[in-house]
């Protein structure tokens, strides 16, 4: 077993030194390579020694972490046996050991202070000695348990954090005392996350790339080069099986993937730095990326890490700050909670790093500032003297598409910025096990506030009472269905049915973007395979018009199918309903929607029959006032609906939906237009342009060809907007006539002034 | 019927003339009374002029108003027929107009403008020229409908605004001209609003505030006497009906009862200071009670308006700023809406004029700072100067009770303030037409936050697509109502069967309001009359237990009654719930809860029985967490709610309740306590003290003469609280054996720890 170990090991090893890079150098075992070397360096300490006192947000940071340690100094540590899940004792603990550990470190290091090595040897040797004794950690629920905790994944937040503590007071430590801990604890530790439990190391996934970036980090720092290439290879795993799942049903990986660091870079990030499965994913992945890659390139230059993959690592620091919100909030794709942003703690080293090492972008500056926090490091240090030097600019976030895909070949997130509107159209492929059945799904933001909502998870996410912290079965059962979100539903079954086998294989493909004039901006995408024989084409196009102060959203969907079917179009709207245009029932009281993909979360509350006019729902929220005009049919239906049904554990929110639904019908049309036209202020309790300043929203055409939208403002201008449907080539000529009214434009839309 | 008029008059010229001072001087018709004299003064001018460019909030707000003003002019001005209700276009232009007149008078006297002068006279004499030519507004909803708005009400606001512009610009007018604007528009609007609506002017209501302060005004600017005392005593209206109501179900008036300005100072106002309808409907009273008294103190100084009922106005500027929580948002006490706050326009005036007017406190000045804008007068003027000075000290709310009616005998408000919290508890009159059904309820913030909410009113004031802007339906069904409040419900009745004629005539009692020491603050209140042969005691206490960051809340509530009885004690948090620690059903489908009394607009959305356990509701508002513990005894129920039911067009908010039911009782008791203990970072997912700290409440005594209740918390101490349930006097001795240990105490009650 051994052997074979080992053979296999060689021959990864002669296959990324081909591969990578010619210059990989041995291993040396002398103990000649200086520390620190992983995220601080020698001359990095000497760099912010002699800065410091003129590097504001440096020594604010470094003076906050002196008082935090110190405190805990004088506290004193514990290290208790593992028994809990996250929000449980022993999980917090070990979880602060290595973040305080880390923190000692470094503070060893730029304040020369043997007090805080002092602390870091004796919470190691206190690791050192209980951790051989522990057994696999006691909570069942991963298929990949800790020892530390019930995860792999957690054992691997602590060797990244750890690896860094142990670089920091290496020259602290005799040879003996490094030979205690690494026998005793590093290496086994290392073993164990990655020989032990390959399902968990062998991947491309969030998890694995903690794994690989922990054994990379405990391997650079221990200077052991076969270590690190475990962590940029993989690990043998003879028995790997490749029907086995996580606990989110996803598969381990497929057969024959690449594994190790390097795959884990290259697959889930597109060319354009877009992470597979979501900013909230990438944000918590960042740091190990990062993290590792710093180190990597601190010590290991000639892996030229940072100019992987056409630089992405760095491209996805771009990218993941142009998907938050106006107030630094990510967009919610696939899990997610809300609230997470840009000020989370990993997200300071990922914009310091994404700084240093991706040649010193001024914009970067300004998000640091706004962090109010650098890391502690060779990278924080050149934030910091920037920041000094006043040499930042805003960062600023516009219209931006980014691909999916390892190849960006899989479709994409579009994003519509317009004044204060942020809107997400999401036409990716699944995200991985953290994926969403929500093809050709939006989310709209106003001024930072989400108004037409994507839910997010069904998680509470450290938060012990609501099942211990992790993915509630509502996160199944309602969050990752199709109906929880702005998107088709058909027949009342989620796309791929819900199968993450099937939704795993697909992608939605790019139509348009579009987006150099700001007074007409064009997303556009198709999705062919989420109901088999069914295609829908979705366009969402901001549009500012000069007598208006808000932009508005123009919403077209198409849907032809083979078959007629129910079709669905949920509209999470967030606020307090002030008024319809269309008269609707109020049920006496809630009646369960459905049966399931997520129907038997809805209540529904209200229905109506529409006959063909346009419907308007008024409504406020956070002070605004927002309508929602949309084209209707005949024999059309508005349901009212509610979430919270079969939730016996009051785990979900309760809020409302206006769902547009379709009977029997084989080709469809929905249209609809979404306006932020006024403001509500209860202290001065004026209210300022209450009402919609759409008139009317009309379908001049829909053919197989063209589709071609009439929108009536109430100041009595007509504006036509026309899409073609199957040319989306940017030179075309096009020539229509409708109405005996011919237009002629070049591009694959126009939006003009009827007069 | 005129002689009648001037005989009546007469009297009551006389009358007044002995009872408020004996300094009346007759008018001097001569016309030589200077101007401006009403809130702006010939001194105050001029002072004001000395100081431009030295003074920076009023330098600030003066370049808003002129910067504003000067845009209007060049827009010009539209008079337009009266036609609509609020939120539609010619109520709100007739209301911008009295504002930019106003605005536009202060800047001819402070800038010497004539071009200000010329915009004020321009639309007055526009106002001339339509007003006697315009009926009674078409509009029907209002018991007294205005000739420029829907109601008497906002044609007060706009004559107390016009007479300041008036007052501004009288100089700058011919007498011609005066007298074709005081013959044509003044008179018979001030007629319109009192002798022609005396339903309206006679009454003592904010209606009538407003009402006499305009009438007032325009009498001070006019140096017209007899209108003055027409404003000061009110209108003869011999066909007086005592049966008639206002639109919100509130009698005109009771018979025999005083009116005119100063009887509306009288009656509404408290001792203290409390104005009986809550600080919502003060705040809107407040700037007429106080310009109208600035003008009289300013153009009378012998009617001593600020010392009158020992300075009753003054203190009330006190009061109301004490009854907003830490963001300076009003509590909610009977009709109110959510966000309305000490920053409201009408409070600028209140806080200058009670600086200006009340001896300078330096408190009231760091309120100014935080309006960042003062009013363009005397009195703002003072306020600019002191800030110019640094003479501002904090606003410091502390614990304070208010008592209620005229004189201070008719209950009171009591709010504790401990930490972060502020408890609200009512046990009030009923305040008037707009009182609710809530006697003993009480509200809580945290740090500004609303925790456990009274509902407010049902009402989205001046937005035209709910209702017009007006009171909805459902807040007399829902929102007045007894179980929308956290209070006692006996048999799914309202207290006082939700009557007005009966409320008002009862008022809860004072029992304790204890609050020198902050670790113990105690307000117990007992109310005879809601449900009668029931008698309520209800005691707040806040505990600051060293142990813990922050204080908490117990609330203790003995029922006694004469017969047997389901009593319903509703619990309004406001967040997700996060766990209990009882097991409850919920249901496939809310079902609503009662026929009536609010119950009708309530559905039950799950249930348990409880038999003896504490109970323990833990929830997430906010980022923070809170838990709820209460004893339960054999056979309670526990009911989770939602607001929603038989609102056909969504008018309420669907916030949740938990209702703690005990059937077929004679006497009860209800104990709880109510915890801020934890945190939650959506940006770190890190959870700080999720989970209740206390153990365990238990009642180790109830008799008729004290009831001990026991509180034990996670670090094993134990407190015990006995209170005095008959004897509230501050010296009595106490001594009280409960298994077999002595508690001996001086004063009502005790709070100790059991070693």
């Amino acid at each position: 077993m051994n052997k074979i170990h080992i053979l296999v090991f060689s021959i990864a090893f002669v296959l990324v030194s081909c591969n990578k890079t010619a210059e990989f150098k041995t291993v040396d075992k002398t103990g000649e390579q200086s520390h620190p070397s992983l995220v601080l360096t020698k001359k990095g300490v000497k760099d912010i020694r002699a800065n410091l006192g003129q590097i504001p947000i440096f020594d604010k940071t470094l003076a906050a972490a002196q008082k935090e340690i110190d405190a805990e100094i004088i506290k004193g540590f514990d290290v208790p046996v593992p028994k809990d899940y996250s929000g449980g004792y022993t999980h917090e603990t070990h979880k602060k050991n290595y973040i305080l550990m880390q923190k000692a470190g470094v503070l060893y290091q730029i304040l020369d202070d043997d007090k805080y090595a002092k602390y870091v040897k004796d919470m190691l040797f206190e690791y050192a000695r209980q951790y051989p004794t522990w057994p696999i950690h006691p909570k069942p629920r991963s298929y990949a348990r800790g020892k530390l905790f019930w995860q792999c994944l957690n054992d691997s937040n602590w060797l990244v954090y750890t690896s860094q503590a142990y670089d920091c007071i290496y020259e602290y430590l005799s040879e003996e005392e490094r030979n205690t801990l690494e026998t005793d604890l590093f290496k086994p530790f290392a073993d164990y996350i990655s020989k032990e439990n390959p399902q968990f190391f062998n991947r491309v996934h969030n998890h694995a790339t903690w794994g690989n970036a922990a054994v990379g980090m405990i391997a650079l720092a221990m200077d052991d080069d076969a270590l690190l290439d475990r962590a940029l290879n993989g690990v043998n795993d003879d028995k790997f099986d490749p029907d086995e799942k996580d606990n989110d049903g996803g598969y381990i990986r497929k057969d024959g993937q690449k594994i190790g660091f390097f795959a884990n870079v290259n697959e889930p990030f597109s060319p354009d730095g877009y992470f597979t499965e979501g900013p909230y994913y990438q944000r918590y992945a960042s740091y190990p990326f990062l993290i590792f890659a710093q180190a990597l390139q601190n010590k290991k230059p000639e892996q030229k890490v940072f100019e992987y993959k056409d630089g992405v690592l760095l491209k996805s620091v771009n990218a993941l700050l142009n998907l938050s919100n106006a107030d630094g909030e990510f967009f919610l794709l696939n899990d997610a909670q809300k609230g997470m942003s840009y000020f989370n703690s990993s997200l300071i080293s990922t914009v310091d790093i994404g700084y240093h090492f991706g040649g010193n972008n001024p914009e970067l500056l300004s998000i640091a500032e706004m962090q109010d926090e650098v890391t502690l490091d060779d990278a924080g240090l050149a934030v910091a003297l920037g920041i000094a030097a006043a040499r930042e600019k805003p960062f600023v976030k516009k219209s931006i598409e980014l691909s999916d895909g390892a190849n960006g070949d899989e479709g994409a997130v579009g994003i519509l910025r317009s004044g204060d509107m942020e809107l997400v159209f999401k036409y990716t492929a699944h995200g991985l096990s953290h994926g969403h059945y929500d093809k050709l799904s939006f989310a709209l933001f106003d001024g930072g506030t989400e108004v037409v909502q994507d839910y997010g998870m069904s998680r509470f996410v450290n938060i012990e009472q609501k099942g211990g912290g992790n993915y509630l079965k509502e996160n199944t059962t309602w969050a990752k269905q199709s109906i929880a979100h702005n998107t088709l539903v058909q027949n009342e079954k989620s796309q791929f049915n819900g199968k993450y086998d099937i939704g795993s294989k697909y992608h939605s493909n790019k139509y348009i973007f579009s987006v150099e004039d700001e007074n007409i901006q064009v997303a556009s995408a198709k999705e062919e395979n989420a109901y088999p024989g069914t295609k829908i084409h979705r366009t969402m196009v901001t549009i500012k018009d000069k007598d208006y102060q808000n932009p508005y959203v123009l919403d077209i969907m198409r849907v032809s199918s083979e078959s007629s079917n129910q079709y669905d179009l949920p509209f999470f709207f967030l606020g307090q309903i002030m008024q319809t245009n269309f008269d609707y029932k109020k049920l006496d009281a809630p009646e369960i929607l459905g049966n399931s993909a997520g129907y038997q979360h809805l209540y529904k509350e209200a229905g109506a029959l529409v006959n063909g006019e346009n419907i308007k729902l008024n409504w406020l929220q956070n002070d605004k006032f927002y309508t929602y005009s949309a084209i209707t049919f005949n024999n059309d239906e508005v349901i009212f609906g509610r979430i919270g049904a079969n939730d016996p554990d009051f785990n979900l929110r309760n809020e409302q939906t206006l769902i547009l639904r379709k009977n029997n019908a084989k080709d469809a049309l929905f249209v609809s237009t979404i306006e932020s036209h006024g403001t509500y202020s209860p202290v001065s309790e004026l209210a300022v342009n209450a009402y919609s300043n759409i008139d009317d929203v009309s379908v001049l055409l829909d053919s197989k060809e063209y589709t071609a939208i009439q929108i009536n403002t109430k100041n009595d201008t007509s504006k036509v907007f026309i899409i073609s449907n199957e040319n989306n080539d940017k030179e075309s000529e096009h020539k229509l006539t409708i109405d005996n009214k011919e237009y002629t434009w070049r591009g694959s839309y126009i939006l003009t002034e009827n007069k």
